[in-house]
């Protein structure tokens, strides 16, 4: 597995494979790998010639009050566990080499950026479609990655590509969970012994909606209930959402239930914002 | 040479033409085709195998109030004058092949693109690099070409093909003008013989505004003289801006003038917006 640094050297490589016919499959990371991530590189690997992972923790994503400086960092560990399960590539660029002094350049899905975590995280879907269309024109690839655990993301992402005529599939991998059901993220690291117990109330929450939804309760009802049975753990210090829409285009549910189903949450567990989603179809 | 009106077709071209490692010049162009078009038609067709002009009426790049309904159209004109410069292939899409109905997704290179006419047309440029970007993704070609007579736009898609990391050379094409100087546009089409005979002013405006310049008049003072002359002239309805500044960077001059300079004005000619620069290198 080669670690590289600078667009210009892994261009190179890139055109050489490319001449070569090679399928290229694509996982944007921020680093700190779980299992989640490491879920998508063997998907990748599955079904592509070659593997790139991007190790990127990208500024334009994080509000000024968030967690950019301490988001967790571990090159050695991040790499390791890459190749274990079969990456050929690592990109991990600094911030100068992907973003210019001057940058100007922003892409926007309107809209579908602003509900939801986009909602609570002003200008961060902005930032990522644009790191993401950046990874996409430096890398081209056959296939790109995104955990569902960022539902919303991916949704945005599909939308971006279609709406721009990228040609690139976009593939979702399953969200990956503790034994107890919490969903693996970085930012777990974050929390306490006793925050991490509590974690779970987010899941539990999901699975009271999905319940309430299969008995037929209405939209509203069903996010208020879950809505108190977080807030009744003390643990949760803020609630920014609890959601349920359509499946594919996060379109608010009126009143009927369509067939396929998106119920997402964020919360706050002391410091650390963690969020979830259960799928539905019916 | 073909003309193309689905983006499925033309793909299948394209990967042929790619698999034989042929380069592309791409020249966008909304129709109405003139002098300055072909000339950079004529460009690409030195400097590229093969050589694609767009014709697409782009109506996310015009305001509400604007003139996207009249805009000239002629196809068949167009099909002959690209044809005789060397165009291999018209890719003219209907507004619905490019633009889904749920369409979500823009490009926008801030602060630029709210000086100068992006000032007077809010939405103009993001409109022109979302469809330039999706275009772009079409074709994927090896060089692009615009007019220099859309100054801010030619240094608007070259920032954002830096900001994005769009491997494409984009190119600029000198401004063609009439006889007496009037600049090439596919408006002029819109003047009356009055106006036309007294859009003149504008080149002169500027020519004005460049002797100054080179007497060493003061940045604020040529443009107010500038502005004078040209609301003396009772064809000159409206004013939108008349502004010196940088050339590669649009950047305001405050004092001393640096080494390359962009003259630039947008007035309007009865109901006709105009515009045209200079460049000046000291």
């Amino acid at each position: 597995m080669k670690i590289i640094r600078k667009i210009k050297e892994l261009k190179t490589h890139l055109t050489k494979l490319s001449k070569q016919g090679k399928t290229i499959g694509f996982v944007p990371t921020m680093g700190y790998l779980h299992e989640g991530h490491l879920s998508l590189i063997k998907m990748a690997r599955k079904e592509n010639d070659i593997v790139i992972a991007s190790i990127f923790v990208n500024p334009k994503q994080f509000g000024p009050s968030e967690d950019y400086k301490k988001y967790p960092r571990d090159m050695e560990r991040d790499s390791k566990l890459a190749e274990s399960v079969g990456a050929d590539y690592i990109f991990t660029p600094t911030k100068n080499e992907i973003y210019k002094e001057d940058h100007k350049t922003y892409v926007e899905v309107e809209e579908i950026d602003s509900i939801m975590c986009g909602a609570s995280r002003s200008g961060h879907f902005k930032g990522v479609c644009t790191i993401v269309l950046k990874l996409f024109n430096i890398i081209n690839p056959t296939r790109a990655y995104f955990g569902k655990k960022d539902y919303q993301q991916l949704v945005i992402i599909k939308k971006m590509a279609e709406d721009l005529n990228i040609d690139i599939d976009i593939i979702g991998g399953d969200i990956i969970r503790e034994e107890d059901n919490l969903a693996l993220s970085s930012r777990n690291k974050y929390l306490s012994k006793r925050e991490r117990e509590n974690a779970t109330v987010l899941y539990k929450s999901l699975k009271l909606a999905e319940d309430l939804i299969r008995d037929g309760k209405a939209v509203e009802k069903v996010k208020k209930e879950a809505q108190n049975f977080l807030l009744k753990n003390k643990y949760v210090k803020k609630f920014d959402y609890f959601d349920i829409r359509e499946l594919y285009t996060l379109k608010e549910i009126k009143e009927k239930y369509p067939k396929n189903i998106l119920i997402a949450a964020a919360i706050w567990i002391g410091n650390t914002r963690l969020i979830d989603n259960f799928i539905i179809n019916r």
